[in-house]
């Protein structure tokens, strides 16, 4: 406990020179994206192996198809066999930063401004995506080594360069790499608090399975006057499948679909309602007022929860300006399900290819090209005992407990990591919801940074016991 | 009766010239879309002037802000204040050719060709539509009057050059010149026969009246991970509205849709019925095999005499290859409407946006952007003595019964006709349904031309009397 006093006050001296560091690495614009900033990456990554080696780890640039990867190990000096094994992932590729003349300040000249309410935030490009969460890492690792000598824990740094571009090297990289980088567990720092006060473990990811479709009528577009009433029009038939897809209750009725699907645990519920959540303002800041989804659940379960069917594109006929009279030939349509529970991906599919097919008349066809094969949903289980220690030591720093919550979407470094490396993620970070990743004026608070790096200094503490 | 026979002689003397004039006028890309072509456009005009002069009618070239109009007026020398005066309509504008490569003759370098078949037939961009068929009015004038000294009817033609460009100077021209234009009558040549035995007089077409519709559901695109299952979706909800267009049996369901829609008379189905009409064929064409609007009525009524609701075009969210888990602010379609009877067009609009606001849930809005203010169909009675005189005179020259046919498209000529120069159109054409109008290799039987010069001689004459 002393040793942990010392770590954190260590971590508070350091802490103005934390904050240059980090604006050091956002003034690199590495855009993986942009084959113009290949180079910028690249020196991205040299100067993250330069930290690293500075501070004792093994360290180096692994240069892959893509943009490189940085690798780091470090092995305590007093390390036993049962001294534990952690994986830490981030990511030093940043979102491109246009549409430049909405940003207020230049994305890759950081900035530190106290706001009007008082509030310390720095600005910049991948200030808190990814750059200044993965440097909560660096900077805690620093302080325990600047303090005591040595990590407590045996460490794997991964920090990657493709995330903001479909992380295409990631799966080849992490199955020619299985034994260097399997842990005993991942610790992902590219989430968020619950907000300002409210630390928060990620625990639940829904999986996402897409397909696309293409229904054909007549085989050439034809004149809705000449064929007008005698010819069958493939949009018509695609609206009445997409109207299918739903009952009025919101429920998907693709037959086997809710396979798999558990009702949320009444105490995960009860949690839940206690985050005293806003639906009005969630629905009401994108202008909407009343959740979609299955009648009689509550937005956070709906989004964290359930699974849904959705079109995310339609195209097919004339859609240009002004009126041209055609029965086209096809109409297309892109969906993704995102899943949730045991929902198996590729049974999703078939059972999605079976119902619409049965909604298609005899003179239409219908061909689907989803492409790739999902990914079923992730949840960690809240009896995992480094949930509780992580929980712990965010309490410790926050001053109240740390919630356990879902997310929406897919992170698939949580699958690629259980299915190649066969360890568990556990996702802690900083951002809050108004941080601005991906759009102008991305911000990182001043506090959620130092709450990050001491975060990181207690969980390292608490895991390694 | 001598004068018709001795007409008809001359005609068939002067018929390998009248292909030469054909081709003369073909020669000319008068293209009217392309403003490159204007100059075409002029000396096309010209050159029909220059013909009409020659043949006696005062004839000039008449500026529009878009492409010029021929107008040309012949008196005959005996003409009393009886002497019916109808109007002849063509156009001497044409599609562009392209793509020009699947043509195997130059569009603009006419050719007469015979078929492994025995048929003789003509290819060249315009050869039938409309440059062929117009110039069967103008080769039927010649020989009257190179017969008889005299056309038998007050004649005004009207040639217009912006047919293919959606005739923008039309209704304008109309009005300015409403007396001059105004006869008892006007006939059109530019549709088609019913086979190449059989003469058709076109008595029906469908009216036409258009919506486009956006409906916004989120205020901006949303990711589908964050709000799916919570936010309302807008291609969902057009899916809906697509689907709720038509029951199962094909019926329209918009309320009141149906106001003004009669049954077909008797002996009009029975008459229809006579045609032999191949569904099979018609339907086989274009790769389908079933009917697809109401149930129980023929194809030839569904597209001669049934009012349609179609979706021309739709679009919403993702379009480009690949996945993206996007949930749309926005998705957009665009109808069309096919009106018979007395169904009256803005009444339809206003029944669809009725129709349409009702199935937009309360978070979504609809709006509408149709343009224009559609057209009412137009029938002309059988009974009109035109009809009956212009079916006996086709009878005479092709040895059968004239088939008194509809067309599912709208040729807006003769709405624009009755409603400003209040006279009815007698639609007769010489194309085929085989003749790829609008396509490379456009072409036009040497017999379809030569029966189109005959049929106009005896029509001028037999409504002369």
């Amino acid at each position: 406990m002393s040793d942990l006093n010392a770590v954190l006050e260590t971590a508070g001296r350091e802490f103005d020179r934390s904050r240059e560091r980090l604006f050091n690495l956002v003034r690199i614009p590495s855009i993986s994206t942009n084959q113009a900033h290949a180079g910028d990456c690249e020196r991205a990554a040299q100067s993250i192996v330069a930290e690293l080696q500075g501070l004792g780890f093994e360290a180096s640039v692994r240069p892959t198809s893509g943009r490189p990867m940085v690798v780091a190990h470090y092995t305590p000096k007093e390390a036993g066999s049962r001294t534990p094994h952690f994986l830490f992932y981030g990511h030093y590729d940043v979102q491109p930063a246009d549409p430049l003349n909405l940003w207020k300040t230049p994305p890759f000249e950081p900035v530190l401004k106290k706001g009007a309410d008082g509030v310390d935030r720095m600005y910049g490009r991948g200030i808190v995506d990814d750059k200044g969460q993965l440097m909560t890492f660096f900077e805690a690792a620093r302080a325990w080594i600047a303090a005591t000598g040595s990590l407590p824990v045996k460490a794997t740094f991964l920090i990657e360069g493709e995330e903001e571009s479909g992380s295409p090297s990631l799966i080849p990289f992490l199955k020619a790499n299985k034994a260097e980088l399997s842990c005993d567990a991942a610790f992902v720092c590219d989430t968020n608090m619950w907000d300002a006060k409210t630390p928060a473990i990620t625990t639940r990811l829904r999986g996402l399975i897409n397909e696309e479709v293409t229904i054909t009528g007549p085989r050439i577009d034809l004149h809705s006057g000449m064929y007008g009433g005698a010819a069958m029009n493939p949009i018509r038939v695609l609206g009445k499948l997409i109207a299918a897809l739903h009952n009025k209750g919101g429920k998907v009725m693709i037959p086997g679909f809710y396979d798999g699907v558990a009702d949320l645990p009444k105490q995960t519920k009860k949690q839940w309602q206690a985050l005293k959540f806003s639906e009005k303002k969630f629905l009401g800041d994108v202008g909407l007022s009343q959740p979609a989804g299955e009648k009689g659940k509550s937005v956070l379960e709906l989004i964290w929860a359930r699974p849904t069917a959705e079109v995310n594109g339609i195209w097919g006929g004339y859609t240009e300006p002004g009126v041209k009279t055609v029965l086209p030939s096809k109409a297309h349509a892109k969906f993704t399900f995102r899943l949730v529970g045991k929902q198996n991906p590729m049974k999703i599919r078939k059972a999605f290819q079976k119902f619409a097919k049965a909604h298609i008349p005899q003179d239409c066809k219908i061909e689907f090209s989803g492409e790739g094969s999902g990914s079923p949903a992730t949840e960690i289980s809240e009896d995992n005992p480094l949930i509780a220690r992580t929980a712990r030591a965010l309490k410790d720093e926050f001053g109240r407990d740390a919630v356990l919550i879902g997310s929406g979407g897919s992170i698939p470094i949580c699958r690629y990591f259980k299915d190649i490396l066969g360890m568990d993620s556990i996702l802690v970070g900083f951002g809050l919801d108004d941080d601005a990743i991906h759009s102008p004026n991305e911000k990182y608070n001043l506090s959620s940074f130092q709450h990050g790096i001491r975060s990181w200094v207690r969980i390292m503490g608490a895991v390694a016991e």
